[in-house]
């Protein structure tokens, strides 16, 4: 059986687990407070060029975008996200849960329209009854998007000054952050910490067990932000499970790496896909490509490939998901394109 | 300077702060356990044909929302309403607050349509990913809507099957129900009480100081309901001031009689609206009359009626509410008539 | 039957009465935005001797602690208050309900001892562990307590100066501020205001139908406060029945003069209680008086007057109170004494 | 430098290590939908001989707390722990944070004493006020408690016996339970699940890298529990990592070894500690071991040896805890001798 369901289907990168093999037996600080954590985040803020960032660990997605939200958010406040948002449908209402409302807009191949923004924001506060509605205290992206589609450089500058505008902060959801940076012409890291207030770097996604590094890129860091992880049950007691990981990510390049081979796959599988006449949904760049399938041909595939199924598309064909990751095989794809 | 801007701009009805006077001297237990309380329970349980049901006062209307809603949702719940749903819109997100997210379905003129209903609900469940998904939990009607529109019986009997084939209640929001009832062929207390889970019967909107009758029809009020009632710091000290009011409003049929006074003068309204060539936003047979105007009558208006500010039409008109009330005075809506 | 279960049995003083009555016909802006409510603002202001202080009105107790803790708390923080404080005790929960946990110091007759409180702030921040601990956010003390008793204008500036040390706000729960500020050589008004950084006075219990004023005295109201009281269900849609209240209640001194008379009718009580051998439990100024009552002889009483039950005292005994209030009359106190 | 700081200051088994090195490249399904999640609850159940428990894996322990209590408890309820308990102090209010109260009773060494829980609560429904207070709806223990002492099977017994008379769930928190297993006359597993509704099994401070094991017993898995883990950002992505350890631990006694190894090396650091005449705090069975030190002796210590500060004693002295763990070597007990 071959796996192209998702980006998170094996265990770890080898380097990562040599790391935590390496470092076992070491007796060491726990909540964070280890130096493998320490430097996990001096490389993180000097990838980001951003030397006064400050960098958190946290375990999994849904964990970090409910922590990060409520933690920035005053209780009058709602976050602002696309429709097909992570924290607008798959999060089981983990931001309503701590006490938000997420505020929907359209979303364009999964992407945040900034026009639709700044008419929206000029709305609320143009409406004679704002004070009786949720306002509007944060907008969510994120990048690639769920459709894996990605912001330019413009588009978040766009974004940022919007969010500027209203003294909102702009969060950045990198859950895939890796498989968006290896993109040809896409943002740098840099570039990311320069326009958003603060985001995340996937590791769940990008070759670790779990975790993910917020980073605050403004002096933002909200004021006991490390007690507000723990009543969320977020924080973890070793937490050089995840120092030890990062900083194997962001040395000698690995997580830009990593990024890369897993392009690199989408790249062939495209090829394969377009070569053998398949209908894409839309036009990713990233590592997950959506495909318009037959209902029939999809039951034939489901024998030999697991695929992600994304949602249906008419009566008789499925919108399905191809993943590749940084874990993928040369020799994966081929038998795929076999297969398909 | 007439007022036509909404239906809680007068004090109180002259029988019900009559009753408030002569009662005052009493001493009475808090909390609703007085005789007047009782008496307007066993009056409300009467006049909904539902001798078995349970009925509890609240202050005000999005208290209402958020104490039922947060009281019958399981934290892994939320609550189905159109967008434009009071509780989607403008209660500041109360139901947020209590940890649960407002799932919206698209609204036609202000209601909810049984069919999307139903494949909203059909889709939920055969969505792969629905367990990383907030499950709907209650259905959520206003009655009328936000739009001054109404359920027939038979949409009100279609929502309820759907309801029940899910398992879920229907909650219908009768904030301004006595305006609904006196609609000649609209469904009656009785009908209402058969179809829905829970209901409340709106006083602040229909001649109360404050005050929402809520009515639980099927022997399904949550275990300490009281509790959660105090728990949100709902629960009135002077229980007697919601008691006394609606004892009154359920005798002699006053709460029928306000009711249909504001529909006859929505009538009047409605006609000299047409005779003057106004443009409706929406046929509603309620109390609240929607109206398209050119941005600079709207000026002119403004300076001798109070009217709502609905929302924007286009750059040159704006849709405003006209409502009438327990309190419109004929002679109130004939000095309009000469104004418009 | 004579009744001193509570200070709120009877429904509202006549002259409030009467105002809601001659403004009832009045067309008025909805939320408190009307001119009743700005006036009492400024009468309430005037009282405080505090021109810059910021005024709302809540409708009960519960909610406004609720309401006003919530608001001024980050997530991390807690409250400090006595393990007797109505916000620990008899609130069914409502400050955990928005998230924030009681922290509980020992009630000395329901007092808050500055030096405890001092040690308990000093002891947490050297705690090594407290980073992993709920912060103390605020300090809430009731005047007069749950008990009756009063804090002395010393004990007010000592607490006062702990949190400003701390740089956390001091909050004073005054549903019966009335009841206190009647008592010779207690603080007066503007030193509360003077000393505290919110506080709120009592409508319910000092003879309105609802309504608490919440003062902020030190340029301190959250921003958007307006929407986070919708949010909490507490938005009154006729704010003119907390605003006529108020308006009433802080002219010609009526405020000042309903808590006088409740003190001198329990003085009158008091003073029966003494001479018929009755055993006190605290020795309390204002309208509450605790006796222990061998659990025979309350059987008796509880045949001709209502009081009410406090606690269990030991095997034989009960502690229960005797209110006065407002709206006792020296009759029914002199009948009291026969019975007694 | 010596590590007697805590237990979980080393990393991980090295046969778990191994095991997740060994599975690492297998394709597995997330959000513990894997094979080895399966076969580590059919182990953990056969272990409890329950064979219609339900097993679920989550990443720490506050986090467990926070999650299994807010799923179980309804709005209007609290739970009962001792003032020590971990849930009361070292949370950062996470209970209170999910809505609900922590209702405190006195610590007997950590423990909770059966009669004053039913003490408690016989006087909170025999309370005519109790209706406006929250209702205890759980009780929390530990097992060890955060003293490191052990309830006995007869302790458990009439614990369960009390919670079931008022129908409310016993929750044992075992965040340290096989150095509870491993104390020769204390309860097994199976005694465990026998007397408790529900408890969890500690991964993170037993040799794994992080995870809790909760197990249902009463066929009392609350409906939709993924969801709402899920809701709580606690849904691990790779939920093999959980898995995997989980597996190991319960393949080949592992846990019970590693437990009765931390429990001998306790035991050996107990007899030096008695032999060099050091005062025990009381007297734990377990891996905690609690001593009362002069502040200049801990200062001398502080040079070689990583002990947790636990409480300030008196003015000269503090308690300090030593804690042995599965990774507590002989050699390093005995190197602590020296220092000692």
């Amino acid at each position: 059986m071959l796996h192209f369901e998702n980006d998170y289907n094996r265990g770890v990168h080898p380097v990562l687990l040599n790391a935590l093999q390496q470092t076992n037996d070491e007796c060491l600080a726990g909540y964070g407070a280890d130096p493998y954590c320490a430097s996990a985040k001096a490389k993180i803020k000097s990838a980001c060029h951003c030397p006064h960032a400050e960098v958190d660990f946290l375990v999994g997605g849904t964990q970090t975008n409910q922590v990060v939200i409520a933690s920035l958010l005053r209780p009058y406040q709602g976050v602002i996200a696309v429709e097909t948002g992570h924290i607008s449908v798959h999060e089981a209402g983990a931001i309503e849960y701590s006490g938000h409302k997420v505020l929907t807009l359209p979303a364009h191949q999964g992407k945040m329209c900034p026009q639709e923004l700044s008419q929206y924001l000029h709305d609320f506060y143009a409406d004679g009854n704002h004070e009786h509605m949720v306002f509007p205290g944060m907008v969510y992206i994120s990048h690639p998007t769920e459709y894996g589609t990605l912001y330019s450089e413009s588009e978040l500058a766009q974004l940022a000054q919007i969010c500027q505008q209203y003294q909102i902060p702009l969060f950045l959801d990198g859950a895939r952050l890796g498989y968006a940076l290896a993109v040809e012409g896409s943002p740098d890291l840099a570039t990311i910490a320069r326009y958003v207030d603060v985001f995340y770097i996937g590791g769940t996604k990008m070759g670790a067990l779990a975790g993910e590094a917020v980073v605050f890129t403004k002096g933002n860091r909200p004021a006991h932000f490390m007690t507000m992880i723990k009543q969320h049950g977020a924080l973890l007691a070793k937490g050089r499970l995840l120092g030890v990981q990062f900083d194997c990510l962001f040395s000698n390049n690995l997580y830009q790496q990593l990024g890369r081979h897993a392009i690199e796959m989408a790249q062939r599988l495209k090829a394969v896909l377009q070569q053998k006449g398949y209908r894409f949904y839309l036009d990713s760049p990233t590592n997950q490509q959506f495909v318009i399938v037959d209902n029939q041909k999809l039951a034939q595939l489901a024998e030999n490939v697991c695929y992600g199924f994304w949602e249906k598309y008419d009566e008789n064909h499925t919108v399905i998901r191809f993943a590749t990751s940084w874990s993928t095989r040369p020799e994966e794809v081929e038998a795929l394109a076999e297969i398909l």
